[in-house]
């Protein structure tokens, strides 16, 4: 063989541990290189697996708050953050074990240190001093995003007792959801900067246990670029829930157990400053992508404006023989979108037939005690794309006897459209808030992408009692025969 | 206008409802029939909605139970049986009212009074002392079903008082899942007999409460016509949760505060009687279509073997526009699947199209602290009714990190054959047991009823980490293509 692998991949997030998975499946001798002890990249060991196992904890407290609705009188008595840390590192490990052995029986071989492409072909890993080459004839970037800092707010990227400390001697920190998935203290007043889902889910966790939750936003809704039925969904739950909004803020500073922040008013722009209480900040204004090695720029690939990866629909990058795929490459920046792309790759390089991902409809979730879930376009997004004849129907679950037991609500929107080839209406958008959306998503999603027209998706009756039948109602309704609905 | 109403339906159960909804919708003037002070059936009032909300109830408790592996230090001090029955009876009378004003909003007549078909086109409905008449040009006939008795062992249909009287004189009296549901006190040993939906979900719910159940089965399984897997799954963890069952047994006598049965050995024969102390026996061994009434036999509707009302595909009767819907028409008995009878019939009387009912994707589900749903064929069915190059994919979800995070288990079975016209894969059968099952069953049902191909089907990935993606990875598998699994 003229080379040491078929293909060999920078970095074992889900994109790269998914190429390597479907790569070595189809023969190909795979290698993957990982910086960090551990493989699973941000996605197991500092973004879906660790915020999902929180969440479940918070699932717990919410259910256990509610239990005198049932005649239940339960008590919860502490929270033991340390142990709750712990449980969710075990989960972690967990997950990440699996996935070793996994990647062992499929005879991939794990390289750990920093990975580069040093020529067509080559690979260099350094391992502190340590430094060694490999070939390749593939080679699949999927290096991954880190945590965006905000201009003048410097995260205190450190240990859990250093950040423990700073808190202790009221330094109010900046810490990514890096470092705010080790703390292992309880805190008792949080800033958060941001309104994505980074955010919104770390708001959900930590006021589920009794922690006073601030956030800060710039816009005047979390998720604004969401369709504005859901995202309102969202905001009047969290509020509910206890968590506190500064609507059209701007922090200004992190000192002496405080964080000052401006609040522009809507009306007459008057600003008006403000200081409350800070164990720490949690900045998470988003993710950048983590091509800024020299490798990149000496290696000649080619960025776009914001530092992404430019590919085409099979993930070549503008190198022969490179691809890249992931957080890297753009888009909604998940997991499972990676997984898609990690299939399209692996299949182009084994020259077997494949698809393109159908970015579109991949599902955008925000998990939290009601969930949120985007998949396809919204009404004004279809409009604006010249689709005919969008119609969009809007549908409070309130009648859901489900979502009612649960003492939770929803929303649901339908976006349909005029498929000009068959002249049937087909589903183009499913966006829902509410309890378990996240697990409605793979229904919306086959809807969509496999393009069922509307009609036969609406008779398809989901089953009852669910919470499921949130989607099957209102898809009922879309088509025109509300059922249980007005 | 020659008749009083365009459609009669005798009975408000979720066909009778959901045609009357629907009939009305197409512009038709309705009324129904209901024997009982309120509307909604045996699903609303006995039957899904009180059975979920205990469960809903059941989910509290399981979870309150595990907090401490996330460090939660949470007490359940007590449960007061009376609070929790007020609490389901104000969930019920929630969705009774809801569904009572979606039918004034649809200006559906409700009559109360046992309604009978006394000749073509006329109905009579009895009030007590009262007797009116009333005609239309279609009658639909929703009569519904009612808990099967075993012989020699009598139901105490009774009030909750005369029920908690016989349970405090140790007279162990027989109920059915309608007296089981009013029961107001906490029981400290009961006896179930049988092995369907509703002996597992009751199983489910009195085992959360810490009562010691017992349940009695001919067979060695629960849910003994299902895919073997599902229901090993269902019976360990029912096991694990701390369910006795007594398989191959047979109740002898309910008297004094005890059960006694005998248990037949497989091996050799050999009978050994059992006795056990028990509050009061559920007997949960099959509904009985509620057509014995004289009526039925006057006018001469056709029935089965069985009792059940024989139709064609689209709910008519051996009589002219007498239609037949719901559980008195046989097959699951289930709501969801009266639901879609509702619409095929509403249809046909309204003369426009409709189609029939695919009943062989109608999702079965069993709820619990696991689900387990059931649509299409097992394999063993597949190929009996000679399906092309049938294949089964069975799929642990020990590998799901949201069910791991649960500390639940499950496992997903995808059955695929040829489609002869296509000359392609395509899925025919879904069978799941796992947390949440039931919200997963729509994307099932979806992808079997509209013949998805299974490619197509395993190219739509779901949300990562959602526990949906049990479904995913395991059509992906099916697919040749295993991701995350081995």
């Amino acid at each position: 063989m003229a080379f040491d692998y078929d293909v060999i991949i920078i970095g074992s997030g889900p994109g790269g541990y998914a190429t390597a998975l479907r790569t070595s499946d189809l023969g190909l001798k795979t290698a993957v290189i990982e910086m960090k002890d551990v493989v699973g990249g941000t996605c197991l060991n500092r973004g879906c697996i660790p915020t999902k196992a929180y969440l479940t904890a918070a699932h717990t407290l919410h259910d256990a708050h509610r239990a005198n609705n049932w005649g239940i009188d339960i008590s919860v008595n502490s929270v033991d953050m340390s142990a709750l840390k712990q449980a969710k590192d075990k989960t972690v490990s967990g997950v990440v074990k699996g996935l070793s052995q996994l990647m062992k029986a499929r005879k991939i071989d794990i390289i750990h240190g920093q990975g580069s492409l040093i020529a067509p072909h080559r690979v260099s890993v350094c391992d502190g001093e340590d430094s060694r080459e490999f070939s390749a004839n593939h080679v699949v970037l999927a290096t991954g995003s880190y945590a965006t800092e905000l201009e003048g707010f410097e995260f205190l990227h450190a240990d859990a007792q250093t950040v423990r400390e700073a808190i202790a001697d009221k330094k109010v920190p900046i810490l990514s959801s890096d470092e705010a998935l080790d703390i292992d203290i309880m805190p008792e007043n949080v800033v958060i900067v941001g309104s994505g889902t980074i955010a919104v889910e770390f708001a959900n966790f930590w006021n589920s246990l009794g922690v006073n939750v601030t956030i800060l936003l710039r816009k005047d809704t979390v998720l604004s670029r969401w369709d504005s039925h859901i995202s309102s969904v969202v905001m009047r739950t969290l509020k509910r829930q206890g968590i506190n909004f500064e609507f059209h803020s701007k922090i200004l500073s992190a000192e002496s157990g405080d964080v000052t922040f401006s609040v522009t008013s809507e009306k007459d722009g008057a600003v008006v400053q403000k200081t409350i209480p800070a164990d720490f900040v949690l900045c998470a204004i988003g993710r950048s992508p983590r091509t800024d090695f020299d490798w990149y720029k000496n290696a000649g690939i080619k960025l776009d404006a914001h530092g992404f990866v430019v590919t085409d629909d099979y993930g070549r990058t503008s190198l022969d023989n490179v691809w890249a795929l992931g957080d890297i490459t753009g888009g909604h920046l998940l997991a499972h979108e990676a997984f898609e792309q990690a299939l399209t790759v692996s299949e182009s390089i084994a020259g077997i037939p494949t698809r393109i991902v159908d970015t579109h409809t991949i599902p955008e979730v925000v998990f939290g005690i009601i969930d949120a879930v985007s998949i396809g376009y919204t009404k004004n997004q279809a409009e604006a794309l010249d689709y005919i004849e969008v119609e969009e129907t809007v549908v409070p679950q309130l009648s859901n006897p489900r979502v009612a037991m649960m003492g939770s609500n929803g929303t649901t929107v339908i976006v349909s459209a005029v498929d000009p080839h068959t002249n049937t209406r087909i589903v183009i958008g499913i966006h829902m808030a509410g309890p378990s959306a996240s697990e409605l998503a793979g229904a919306a999603r086959e809807i969509i992408q496999n393009r069922i027209p509307l009609h036969d998706a609406a008779n398809a009756l989901f089953a009852h009692p669910t919470i499921s039948e949130t989607l099957g109602e209102s898809l009922l309704k879309a088509d025109g025969r509300p059922l249980n609905l007005r």
